[in-house]
């Protein structure tokens, strides 16, 4: 094969997309403006001419040797090419060639009127730039923006349509500059459009054509405002969607501990928990944003998260990865507030703790005098998940903390499937006292 | 029964019921019209004032005769169909038949302004364009359309009255031929609607009636726009739902691995994840959107799906229909991005895994050497579930890939109830040698 | 004590509060349309202004004799309705009893001007009606109409004021009668606040006020469009709710479905189901509906649902109450479409099924004969519950169905609480033969 | 160091970036009105001027000396200030005071025109107000109205900087006082951008650049209206959302009722639960509220509502802290209406009660005589609990009731680890005899 055929995502064939929707673009200012304008096909208007036929005529060329991509693979095949390309876009971008059959210079044989409309067969091409913007929208993160300036793309190009039309039913005066008049007719369908309506261009009253016209682009301003606003609500709505979410939880127990009738002191520190989780992490709860992902990509993403913990703490240093991974799968995140107690004195204990972020104080029998303050990295709670007894020190964050918890259930199963890391604990256990 | 009760979804009487909507529509036209222009009943006006006179009146007796649905159930019981329509639009429909007791000829012994007013009438019929609209609205797929065409259906009609109503409160100069008098009625009514208001068509300041005219049909305008608005929004939301909530699940694992600091790398790993899981099914998960259907459906529905799977599959060829039937209502869908590890040596199996889409490759013990690869309606992964020993090898994707899982605990429950299908597996288990 | 407390809910308390209603609206009518016509108090406008101040007062004397509820407890105790009434509106209906204290008289000793301002005053009483309208809007539950109409209220209230400020800026010409002077204004603003603006009545260049009034108006308009079509849109989408989600949840189910390249024929299976669903129920799942509910209250629920189809159950005619409320409380409810297999020859049984609706047919071993036919009150599929075995036949719907399934688990349970029981339904199934 | 660094919420800094703001709105004002109006920096024009400049360069100090947050921890090393600052907003600071170095007094040597334009650096210094406006969105709870007054603040500002354009524009007639000609200019762009469109100022036909700032201008207003309507319809949806998804459940069990034809008498009673529901606690479910917070925030919560509960039952009043915590933890919020069964006679019990709020009867076998009345802070039902025996009477609401249930399961889990109030639990059992 001399060719080879086209990636789709090549950059070169990007490259050429831009280009082509670019010349789009043109067309479909140019071809409606020389008919209502009667421009005559001139100067640097015949080559805008040529070089557009010559660049949609390239385009079907090459359309026919680049491959597409279905459900994520590469279809490379040149008949399958052909065949998805004859039954789609084809006939769009073939009829938006045919004025490259009834050339410029038609002028001469008196085909004048006819060769300006066959010019608005390029307004079937605007189906690619509809689908490259689609193909745009579909792919961007931000969307939003994007979905902004496509709408504006579209309406500022239906009116450029509108006032064309206005144009041509006479609707402005004649005997301007054909600049002037284009400005005018523009500024009236931006005015009609708008439904801002000064008044100061009207259609005449006993001309049914313009009356017509104007009852229809007034319809279309009003569906197009429709859209507009319909797409700002929309994106605002989008913007705000976490926060809302975050917003109506607040509400929803701060509504429960009025009617509770709790006292200030603690509707102050609920309300602190919640603006903590809001401004770390939007109010997600993590472990049920991680747990819809599939197990392969989570336990890579837990690994890229908990490294740093896990060989912070002495405990897993020369544990096997099979274990390490049976641990980050497990490990719960919950978030504290200053002041809050992690494990009360005398509790039965379910959990141990490893700590991701901030600070805690291992209390005495008092509940006053600081023994110790475990920092990032640390873990504790270790000794009674070992054996069913009851906390023997309060623990107390001084900070606000991110703590991941690993429940007694799981920690005993995972001991039991690796024995050798049982003993290890144990050890370790007996080695610190009798804290945690 | 001479003339048995006709079927309501009669290919026919569908056909009549759009034909009684046609006229419903050119009589609502009409109606108003004559009155707001004074024209006189004879010409072409008359023969289509007879027609819809005899469709009207053909439209009770066929209603007589038509069996109605409730509930999913026909009833043709002629006694219930009677007193259905007595109760309901039976009514509306013998109202618009009043103009045809008062005959276009009552014009002779001058009842012409009374037999003008009493085509108004007619406007009662306008239910049944409500009724049946609306049925067209709960039954379409494609809602969306079906709902901004009935509603610019609406807002012309409404524009309709507004405009025949300013003629007859005298805003229109008189004088002017009808058309072009109730086309400036028209006109001035869209520009008024649509908030354009050019001020070219103005009520006279010392005619109040007028001026209240003014006043009701700016307010309508706004409770138009607001309910165009109100559509149009309604209907992008709804076109977004699935994108949008997909969006936020991005969102929120995005915002979540940035707070985490999760490497790069990693980040586009779960991007890539989620963008092939809006590709190949916008988002959603497979089991749980089964899930919701009734077993029977469901098992319809699996079976027209896995049967490939499961007839590719060697061990599964001999096996009776009810525990094809229970494997099939347990597979769990699961989708990978290339270079996931589906299965880790060493680990503790839980899952055995048969491939619907994509490939993988088995490795060796250095994590690199493929050993095999495996394509759609191989399986993977079963030793681990006779004992629990742990994986021998590595899978990992080569491709975008979905699996079906079967998990141990269901899987163990299936072999017990089918000790046959026990053997067989543990048979090509053995063949097999000790890999998956 | 002579007066007895007036209970807040008794009617002629609500006749006079709507009373009460009627009269702030006529005062926030006429004080202002007073001050910038004008106007003279006296004849019928001395008579209103009367009766206004004497319904006013009344109502204080009124209140003080009118209990209150506060979380769904009536407060009758005379100290605390004055301390509520004192700290709540007592103050805006005190200022808008006023005028009572400057007379219509006092025109006679040259307070005219002041007089009119004062009635101003009654503005206050507003708050009246703004509290009446928010409690109809919180107790009714046909809320979206309620709600258009308290919107409708507040705009054209709105509306009034600024009309009566602008006649007062002079912004509408003088020497014309009072009410033409009104209705011009009014009309002016409502084709200002509609954003219509023909232009035809526009502030004088020159004048500030009239300026500065005509900007504000002009925002005023704004705020109240934004109001006007964020309330239609809220309505809009309200009344979608339950459509759109469904909408969604097919739209899934189809996505799925196509990218499964599933047939046809299931596919319309599926739909058929989900149709049948929305015609039925609004696509509502009854069992989690019911969930929501306290035990008791879905006791009593289910008591009105089930009674019948426990009644036609001959098994139950004998059982005790606390059983039946056991078996109520646990049977679910499924839909099937016709030609479901609702039980499968050889399959293992897991539930029982008591048919509310539909009918079903008993299949032979061919899958072709009908052996029986079951319908609505009839049950089957009990043996399997009783003894683990397979089903020994098979049972297909004729029609769309409504079925209740008792799943084996509680089964068993309920069996074990109540052993009398246990044996009569053992002694049916052997009478029965080895059916279901 | 001679200077400490500044806490960012110290009152004073607050103070401050509150007087910088409205220096900032001042200068955004006035920089363009100078302009536009050809204003001469001179008498309070200039005062302000440099005040402006002044406070724009003390701004710049401070910044460089006040600490800054970032994930709740303050930073105050100055280093980590400047270069954070140095990377933000110091570079719009530093071209805000650019007008600091072009003294007004360069209007002395020709470079009046530069120096004016010059003052349009200052816009820059808008970041500071949207900076400081979104931090004060982001931490105000009733963040509704605040946003509302932010979108007002920056419409006016928006329609200030367009009125200016079209002064300069040439757009309003000269030979009039500059404050006439700014509130003309500003008249029409409000005209404009609320697209009520007068007509009584238009751009020049002939003036291609009035046109093209009109055109531009009416695109802004749409934009505008968008935004606002956008903002009002997601404020108002924002106010509903709780009493949508309360209206929402509502209908669908009303739809669930409708379909199963329930009797009135239930239908009522379900409703009125509802009601019930949303008038103390608007619709939201407690349990599932409280469950979301992490377990010691859960505790101080469930403390002090439980507080008093707990103390009046007698049974707890020796329980030592831990056993209580583990109880408060456990309770379950349910809600009766008026004459609902909490418990049946002859039922098998599988809860205890509490009485939180409203009273119960405790009913002899008739079902219809009152034994006994229990009120708030009362207990029941633990006999069933201790044995699994049935109940041995019907208690039933008089009253609207919140009760908090405590399950079996959940209670012999705590009986078993509190050995000691197992005994208390069974006295008190006895001494009732056999009650509950």
């Amino acid at each position: 094969m001399v060719i080879s055929v086209i990636q789709p995502d090549d950059l070169r064939k990007v490259a050429w997309d831009v280009l082509v929707s670019v010349c789009v673009v043109l067309a479909v200012i140019i071809a409606p403006l020389t008919i209502a304008l009667r421009l005559e096909l001139t100067g640097p208007l015949l080559v805008a001419d040529t070089v557009l036929n010559l660049v949609f005529f390239a385009d079907i060329l090459i359309h026919f040797n680049t491959g597409y991509v279905t459900r994520r693979r590469l279809v490379t095949d040149r008949a399958l090419i052909r065949k998805q390309y004859l039954k789609g876009l084809f006939w769009a971008d073939a009829l938006a060639t045919l004025p490259l059959f009834i050339p410029a210079g038609s002028t001469l044989v008196g085909l004048t009127r006819f060769a300006r409309f066959a010019r608005l067969a390029r307004l079937f091409k605007i189906f690619v730039v509809f689908r490259n913007l689609n193909r745009l929208h579909q792919t961007t993160v931000s969307s939003n923006l994007v979905r902004l300036l496509i709408m504006v793309f579209w309406l500022l190009m239906t009116a450029h349509l509108i006032a064309c039309g206005m144009i041509m039913a006479g609707g402005v005066p004649e005997g301007l500059p054909p600049g002037l008049r284009f400005l005018q007719a523009y500024y009236w369908t931006i005015t009609t459009v708008a439904t801002v309506g000064y008044g100061d261009i009207v259609p005449d009253h006993s001309n049914a054509l313009q009356l017509v016209f104007t009852i229809v682009a007034q319809l279309i301003g009003v569906a197009m405002y429709g859209y507009v606003i319909g797409n700002i609500s929309s994106v605002i709505s989008n913007l705000d969607t976490s926060k809302t979410s975050f917003m109506e939880k607040l509400e929803r127990i701060n509504t429960f501990m009025k009617y509770r009738e709790v006292p200030d002191k603690v509707i102050r520190r609920v309300n602190d928990y919640y603006f903590y989780l809001w401004d770390t992490r939007h109010g997600y709860d993590e472990t049920s944003t991680v747990a819809e992902l599939p197990r392969s990509i989570r336990l890579e993403l837990l690994q890229a998260i908990h490294r740093d913990v896990i060989r912070a703490v002495p405990l897993f240093r020369d544990a096997n990865p099979a274990l390490l991974r049976d641990v980050m799968l497990n490990l719960e995140s919950v978030a504290y507030v200053p002041g809050d107690e992690v494990i009360h004195r005398g509790d039965t204990g379910t959990e141990m703790y490893f700590i991701s972020r901030g600070s805690v104080d291992v209390l005495a029998a008092d509940e006053e005098t600081v023994l110790a303050t475990l920092t990032e990295g640390a873990f504790f709670g270790e000794i009674a998940l070992l054996e069913e007894t009851q906390r023997n020190a309060t623990i107390r964050t001084r900070d606000y903390c991110d703590l991941y918890a690993l429940n007694r259930a799981v920690f005993k199963e995972i001991l039991a499937r690796h024995p050798s890391f049982a003993a290890t604990v144990r050890e370790i256990a007996l080695q610190r006292g009798r804290r945690g």
